[in-house]
């Protein structure tokens, strides 16, 4: 089979785009294919898939497609091929398609299966995404290689444990998941953790279920923010400064409770290729 | 800038296919470019570059090319854009494209900066090729997470020490370099922990110099097949197999000190694409 393609990313989260404006080139995109697709060494290589879709072309098959007010729908999959929500940071790389295509224009609103985004363009690289708002919740314990830390609870579309630590080499190499109590994640966590480098400016690790150590998360960025804010008492609205490994995130938090996502995308290749595998 | 491209590995040792047949495409091929297409987040990612050749484009810079009687030249890079002598898996996956395209017939003599290697297609998805002698020298200590083993000491273009183990776990976690002498490896080795599976049949793992814990080594397994055809004092020619985390390769050692190495070689994806980086 032979398609059009682009690969991108977002602090280093990448990602396959398969423009698919009507749904009929990739059908109802095979879990077996996208995993293959994402493979590292036996495809090509990505953290995940985002097929471009009309909304109308999805809304018969996909309930988030059916009440979305958007043209264009991200469906967005997982690197082993499962269904997602959504992702911070390939929405913007996503959005960078259809900007850079002429497809939308800025402010664009963007149909995900967490509900629809909005994705605005500031002309410099970078890309602002709304991300709903905070679920603050209690604290708990996270511990890795031998060291326990407490950590904030913080629900932003995923759950996750914000610990802060003295340095970010304190939890060791994390090759596996963070120690977390399973009567507060039952479903596992996405655990950060944040030291400071600054007034309104953090720096994180992040480790994220089902993925290890990765290079950066949007929905952690945004947890970690709140996080410190919280320690701060910031006045809203405020916007934080978030390094990670993979670069430079900006978290915006309001006082409707939005949160909204300001970072880079990059879009590195695009052709058209034929699938052999 | 566009070009044609694919995507293939060899036992999960992956690669980016440039064919440039005059030269013309690519002109130098600059190390930055290579970096950037093999970075797996930033770019599209492999662990190095295959750039399809006609020697005589080469032959004018590229001593290699010079003294080559072959019609085409495996022009590698590594994944950082360093110029590599070889690659037991990679010339496979060069082959395979040579004979699926029609442009060269099974057997193939394919230049290479170690030397003119001949690929054989043997029909059923797998290829070998000839890696030259062995040059097998003393033992000397390797050792890693608190653990220590008497490795033999094997040069096939790469050097290599040897260690069997009781299990493949037994080094642990592989974050760092194994432990070596100095003296003996004045600019690092490629170390393989290796179990007997059966006769004539051994898995390894390995650790590149460079690279890491890797998926497959084309000159370890011909290194770890030879340290067990020693132990076994094995007739030659013989043929050892070897089970390396990214599938199965078979090593042959011959009367006349020729090694040849077999495996698979599989394109996943073929185009031409836009490099917007």
């Amino acid at each position: 089979m032979a398609f059009a393609w682009l690969k991108g990313h977002g602090t280093e989260n990448d990602f396959v785009l398969l423009p698919d404006a009507d749904g009929s080139v990739h059908g109802a995109l095979e879990p077996a294919f996208v995993a293959a697709l994402c493979d590292r060494r036996r495809g090509i290589g990505a953290d995940g898939v985002l097929r471009v879709t009309r909304t109308e072309a999805l809304s018969a098959v996909d309930a988030a497609a059916a009440e979305s007010a958007s043209e264009w729908f991200m469906d967005y999959r997982n690197a082993d091929g499962s269904v997602s929500e959504m992702c911070g940071n390939g929405i913007r790389v996503f959005a960078k398609h259809l900007f850079d295509a002429g497809l939308a224009d800025s402010p664009a609103v963007i149909g995900t299966r967490a509900g629809d985004r909005t994705v605005t363009d500031h002309g410099d690289g970078t890309y602002s995404v709304t991300m709903g708002p905070a679920d603050v919740r209690a604290t708990s314990k996270v511990a890795a290689n031998g060291r326990a830390w407490e950590a904030q609870d913080i629900r932003t579309g995923n759950p996750h444990a914000v610990a802060f630590v003295d340095d970010l080499a304190d939890a060791g190499p994390l090759t596996g998941a963070p120690e977390h109590d399973k009567t507060v994640y039952p479903d596992g966590v996405n655990v950060e953790f944040v030291v400071w480098r600054g007034p309104g400016h953090i720096a994180m690790r992040v480790h994220e279920r089902g993925s290890g150590e990765t290079r950066s998360c949007g929905t952690g960025a945004c947890a970690a923010a709140v996080a410190a804010m919280l320690v701060d008492q910031t006045m809203l609205p405020a916007t934080y400064r978030v390094d990670v490994p993979g670069g430079t995130l900006h978290v915006g938090w309001d006082v409707n409770d939005e949160l909204t996502l300001t970072g880079p995308a990059e879009i590195v290749a695009r052709g058209e290729l034929e699938w052999l595998s």
